[in-house]
């Protein structure tokens, strides 16, 4: 057949195939692991550990909060104990669906019903990529991995540090990254629970990228962040104060326990999910007590270790029932849900494929909202990987085109092209065929689908070969999206500014 | 903590871990891409095609047997066009689960309902493997993927020849490989419908392995045939006679249009799947008119085409919504679903991986029974890779154990150790996980998760290099499973004489 014209899909990135930013709804029904017993029995555990155990607090602030609510605090060994109305009262008040406001509101995002948002990876210390092998990450990594996301149209906002800048003094360092975020995307981005300070400067630096103020950005939230429990049952002090930080400017707090399933939690799936339900929970609570109805996702990690070594396991069958029951528990809350896109290879490698594979269908069936590291993790989230964020967001191009409903009208149906056709014919050269081939199918920008000896002839590149050429290409040829020269310019007066303040205290 | 003892999983093959071969049932709720009516408007549709626009039958012998069961038979066009009432009839006729009979009774496979099964790749021209490259099929091959096949504990039965053994004469090359699959494996294997002489050997090949007459084994069938249709709408002679000669026999038959969206179907997919189960209706239908009750499986297989260079694509999101939607319309008829594990990649890389994934996640979730070239297919069919079979055999693996329900009482809600623990603590030397870490978790072949500086040290190996060292040490320790060399001498006996017929014919 002849060769269709190229520029049917907006060809970003000089050709590279991809259909256009845009959000995704999930109208499959999602995939059940626990009958709906069984995920009353987990809740009632989880609502016993919150009660009968508790959970320590590392913040005096927040045990004041918790007290002040009602909890149970020991003060000398920092043990908060919730009794049931207390917790359910709190996660009550959450919203179930919220939109996070991006600086080009065409990219906002809403969390929460069927609703189905992509991040990049989020926060490894390491990157790597064929050219130059692997090694700690540095802001010009970090900002290389910002535009390779705003270049790849299935990523939808930023969840954390794509990696993290080691070679920027720690102090300042969150002031680069949120003028990178602001400046090289136009889309919603990751502060970090690590002070008050840094939440404060993301607020101040969100309201100037969109010419608000901090009113106007608690009333459409923009920023995001992660916390993670200190599992079993801890969650550290600067995490506390950013959850009551985050959650008192009106922005979106994803709290995410780190249940490895024989390590830090029960070896058994049912407890490990109880004791994430637990973590999540008391997290979420936490955030309502401190301002209600402010914008939560529960969050769901639980994997399981390798019982040989101790390493940590993801991608795995485990995993999939975990991240399927997580979604089931966070819909019991009606709840957003986030889950990950995780796996446990040191290459990009088929190992890399299946285990992500498995990660991301459970993900995609379990009704995540957010999917956090949908692109570019690997080694366990020990490292960022160009490649694997280029062969990821085709696998998240797939998933897109896999939610589109599949249309059955007289037309699709095609009787007439059947009859025309008859037996033994071909469809190429139908009428029914010319008038849609151009947009029929979903075209994939890693996968090559040549046969053996054109492949072989063009240089047998791996799909991991193309992605490297492809992560090139899409950096060669980017362009920062437009952006107001007064916001630049207020921002670098922010920035200069906060980094003589911090100069001048730690000097 | 310390390393487990090793032996605690039956270690086949020198201590590569595999969970002991057993049945799958597959528990889940399919995921559905159509609604209940656009499965009647599918259904309906194929039912018109079948009435007014007709198939074509290149056997005479089947427009005799159309003919008499009532269908409108044009002699000279061959076209046979069949009313809803003859294929509704023929089709209610066909069992919804039936059991296929090994030589060794443990084998034995139920397809239908809810029962799960796994086939290595069936039937590809040429193989690869990493020390020798692609090549064409030769019996050495033939009989080195047979035995690799039966020492992956994953794969249920065969459902083709592993790769076509192109160094064999065609007219005796079903001889040796029925001796094959015969003596090195203890499964259910497969016999092509290319003539009726074929099947005839088979069928008297199977009654000698088991030591039954050819009443016994009608009566407990224990071979199986998969049927293409040339699509669009036609049945080549060799196959309806096969289809015929296996039912009238009481062994299995597997019908699968090959309907690739664009080529040879609609463009659309809706008008694909109708024209796939007009196909798959007409030879289930041609199966029970030879015999009522006949063993059959109603095959999918609809995938689409790169509408760039007309190339068949496989493991894609077009695809993984016909596989979904192939189970809706067999599940519709109560028939047993046949789907695939396909990809289209040239190397066993990360779109292997993903596409692969892509269409196990479809089989699976769209409660196929029947999993053809569930491992070790690559290139779209045309190859049949070592590494690739290794690979996909972990991969069903994980989905075998995904399978396998979450459990949730009170032991594994682990309340008391979550209590023990307490906040900070770890769960490695808990009891409540020294009593279970042995088994809690599926332990995979080929997945490698040490930590990177390890893994370099070692050799920086990919899945595929690790597939690679894999399956030669389960080649170097194959043992054939036991068998009566009564039975090996009735074979030879059996083999010798049908070769020397066949010499005297063809010299």
């Amino acid at each position: 057949m002849t060769r269709p014209a190229r520029r049917r899909r907006r060809d970003r990135g000089g050709g590279i195939p991809q259909p256009p930013w845009r959000r995704l709804v999930n109208a499959y029904a999602p995939i059940e692991v626990l009958s709906a017993d069984q995920v009353e029995s987990i809740h009632r555990a989880s609502l016993r550990i919150l009660e009968e155990i508790g959970m320590e607090f590392l913040s005096d602030e927040a045990l004041d909060v918790l007290a002040a609510a009602g909890a149970d605090v020991d003060r000398e060994t920092r043990r908060v104990r919730l009794d049931r109305g207390l917790v359910e009262g709190a996660i009550a008040r959450a919203p179930a669906e919220f939109t996070l406001h991006a600086r080009n509101p065409a990219r906002d995002v809403t969390l929460g019903g069927t609703h189905l948002a992509f991040c990049p990876v989020g926060s490894p210390p390491n990157v790597s990529d064929l050219d130059r092998g692997r090694r700690p990450g540095s802001f010009a990594d970090f900002c290389d991995l910002v535009r390779l996301a705003q270049s790849l149209q299935t990523l939808h906002f930023f969840g954390g540090y794509p990696v993290e800048p080691a070679d920027l003094p720690v102090a300042t360092r969150h002031l680069d990254c949120h003028r990178a975020f602001i400046t090289l995307t136009d889309r919603v981005w990751h502060v970090y629970s690590l002070s008050r300070q840094r939440i404060d400067d993301g607020i101040a630096m969100a309201a100037i990228a969109r010419g608000i103020d901090r009113e106007a950005l608690a009333a459409s939230p923009g920023l995001i962040t992660v916390v993670n429990t200190n599992s079993p049952l801890r969650f550290d002090g600067p995490m506390s104060e950013g959850v009551m930080a985050m959650a008192r400017a009106g922005q979106a707090v994803v709290v995410t326990p780190f249940t490895l399933a024989g390590a830090m939690s029960p070896v058994t799936l049912a407890g490990a999910l109880a004791q994430q339900n637990a973590e999540a929970l008391a997290g979420i609570a936490l955030a309502q007590i401190a301002r209600p109805g402010a914008p939560v996702v529960y969050g769901g990690f639980t994997s399981n270790v390798d019982m040989k070594s101790g390493a940590p396991a993801f991608g795995t069958p485990e995993y999939a029932k975990a991240a399927l029951a997580g979604g089931q528990l966070a819909r019991r809350y009606r709840l957003p849900y986030r889950s990950s896109n995780a796996n446990a290879a040191n290459a990009v490698d088929a190992q890399a494929a299946y285990e992500s594979a498995m990660s991301l269908w459970a993900a995609v069936m379990g009704h995540a909202n957010m999917v956090l590291h949908a692109a570019g993790w690997l080694e366990g989230g020990l490292v960022a990987s160009f490649e694997k964020m280029v062969i990821d967001a085709d696998m998240l191009g797939m998933m897109a085109a896999f939610l589109e409903p599949l249309e059955v009208t007289d037309e699709t149906l095609a009787l007439e092209a059947i009859r025309e056709v008859g037996p033994g014919g071909h469809f190429f050269g139908a009428a029914h065929t010319l008038a849609r081939y151009e947009t029929a199918f979903h075209a994939p920008m890693v996968s090559d689908w040549r046969n053996f000896e054109t492949w072989e002839e063009a240089g047998a590149q791996t799909a991991t070969r193309r992605a490297n050429g492809i992560w090139k290409r899409l950096l060669a040829e980017f362009e920062p999206p437009p952006i107001d020269p007064a916001v630049v310019e207020a921002l670098d007066d922010f920035v200069a500014r906060r980094k003589r303040d911090e100069g001048g205290r730690t000097a």
